[in-house]
């Protein structure tokens, strides 16, 4: 039986997840209040804003199973939901990781390591806090912040009060420096009977606080870095009760792992799994929602993903790059508003190397940045 | 800038057409009388029959580009379209690939082998025929055959009469019986400055004039016959003034390549190449209409892929298997109807073997076939 999959939200996650869903016969259906959302085109949107209740419970009506493109659905939202659909994930992924400070609780319960850090909630604790933690730190919102946003650097207790004001008296929490060689990511995912796969891990630049390049794979499959990042997103996963993608951010720092945050959905570092691997994060996380078995990753191709953020370069001059993937949402080019991505693969011996292929891209994508 | 995509056709060539284009940022509508084309679900459909001039018309004011899913296209529905949009492939591929008689005329020009074959216009002229070519041999209407339709074969002079009713004395064509071991095929896409890519041949297997599996690649890529049957191919193409895809299916007698047909367009042979290549015929004829450069295909994975013909297998059942992906038209099951495929792919040690994986899904697929 196909199944009828809701959505809420209707982005360029969205968007990938219907065009995933569509050659498993499943329809799906997407909340969205925006009238050019991506997934307009291959999925049926009931225009209407995330929090709309009426447009909620439609959705779930129509779906027999509701999932997510983002994690900061409200519990309203998700009442309206749960009990007319099945909802994946659960409503603990959603909850822990819409707060910063109830996930870093998490990775510490589970012993993984973490920045240090303090929860602040007022100016004072904000001031205490920095003595202990030290500087360089930032000070990050507790709820609602991607993309660099409600974010804010630290330099000395001096910055206390601008940084109070920046992330407007919400309660947050003060993260103390890592000094980390490279931004991992791992994206596993995981079927309602426990099973999961993982990607290969990932190594990501971001550029002016959004993620500018992802790389993978960087370390063999038997790489301890790999087995240890994978262990811990799965026991988070398991711990969460969690279905389908998860996300799990990771800071190298002279390999060990320091755990930032987890996404719980498919996630923009895992976007070079369309062409890189032989079932991408979309595809995996729609059969895990609806219950299908999981689909075999590898063999792996070596892939570089380059985001474009807020300009569109030439799709001919894109393409003309040897190896290069185009991803388009159908969305108006704005300043920092990612509106695409390429993946550019190995092609083996009689081609430049990736490495140089993906400089290539890089250098459109730049030239079209806003 | 972003094309805009018509299609005449909204059955799974024209879906898979659309779930291709959609990355590209391509927006694709189409033409089908149909209230459950398959297409629908990811393209703007005009509900109207392929013959229908003021809704090609409307296809055509809507894109900028207008390609087939079809070979079969009248004259009159090509002059609605030309003047309004751009017509790829050409006219000319139409025509003679709409015409068996023009199309083995063409391999012949071209100094192609192809089997013994007559003319055939009337009763007197298929007896002295089947004299000439001698039996077996098959008797086939010259336009509008296709999945084994409009084809009759002769066992001795005494069908002929039989034969001639069958085929109500449309104009036809008489082959000669050829011995082959293997029925091949090959698609080749050509841009429109007449670069071309080709995937590597296939072999393909019939059940009841229906393709029923397609495996590849069969030789390597510097292999004599697939250099000679990407020769052919691209020989025909040049000679069409051909733009996008095109299939030539092949007959492997003892190493000797005889032609035997064209589709100007996505083949169900091809449908593999969506798993096993970097870039699918699907892909790379949206480039080449829309004037895109062409994507590279390799490393290829070897692939099989299962026509799911009259029924469906459980979804959870065929994606069970190990490299098992599943593609569905959002159609109804019917007998004798392709309503999906399976492609199964190579995985590498530690797996069972890409034959006895493939042998699973055709066991599913014909415990459902109708």
């Amino acid at each position: 039986m196909a199944a009828r999959l809701g959505i809420v939200g209707g982005g360029q996650l969205g968007r990938m997840l219907a065009l995933a869903a569509a050659p498993l016969g499943i329809r799906c259906s997407f909340v969205d209040p925006s009238p050019e959302a991506g997934a307009r085109v291959v999925a049926d949107q009931i225009e209407a804003d995330f929090e709309n209740i009426d447009a909620l419970i439609e959705l779930s009506e129509r779906s027999d199973i509701v999932t997510f493109e983002f994690e900061n659905v409200s519990a309203p939202a998700l009442e309206a939901i749960a009990g007319r659909a099945t909802v994946a994930p659960s409503p603990r992924s959603l909850e822990v990781s819409q707060d910063r400070l109830l996930e870093k609780q998490l990775f510490e319960s589970l012993g993984f390591p973490v920045a240090p850090y303090r929860a602040v909630a007022t100016l004072d604790q904000l001031e205490t806090a920095i003595e202990e933690i030290g500087t360089p730190s930032i000070l990050k919102t507790r709820r609602l912040g991607y993309d660099g946003k409600g974010q804010v650097r630290i330099g000395s207790v001096d910055d206390a009060d601008h940084a109070w004001k920046s992330v407007e008296s919400e309660p947050s929490v003060l993260e103390g420096h890592v000094n980390f060689s490279r931004e991992l990511s791992v994206v596993i995912v995981r079927a309602a009977d426990g099973s999961g796969i993982a990607y290969p891990l990932t190594e990501n630049v971001h550029l002016a606080g959004i993620l500018h390049t992802s790389k993978a794979p960087i370390v063999p499959e038997d790489d301890p870095l790999q087995l240890r990042a994978v262990e811990h997103a799965m026991a988070i996963a398991d711990e969460l009760g969690h279905v389908g993608a998860l996300a799990l951010e990771l800071f190298d720092v002279e390999g060990e792992l320091v755990l930032n945050e987890i996404a719980p959905r498919v996630h923009n570092s895992g976007h070079w799994t369309i062409d890189g691997c032989r079932t991408s994060q979309f595809e995996n996380h729609v059969r895990a929602v609806v219950g299908l078995p999981l689909g075999a990753i590898g063999p792996v191709l070596p892939t570089m993903m380059v985001n474009l953020v807020g300009g569109l370069p030439e799709s001919a001059e894109v393409l003309a790059i040897p190896g290069a993937h185009l991803h388009l949402y159908d969305k108006e080019p704005r300043a920092g508003r990612k509106v695409g991505h390429v993946n550019v693969v190995e092609l083996g011996p009689g081609e430049d190397s990736l490495a140089s292929r993906a400089a290539r891209v890089i250098a459109l994508a730049d030239a079209s940045r806003h």
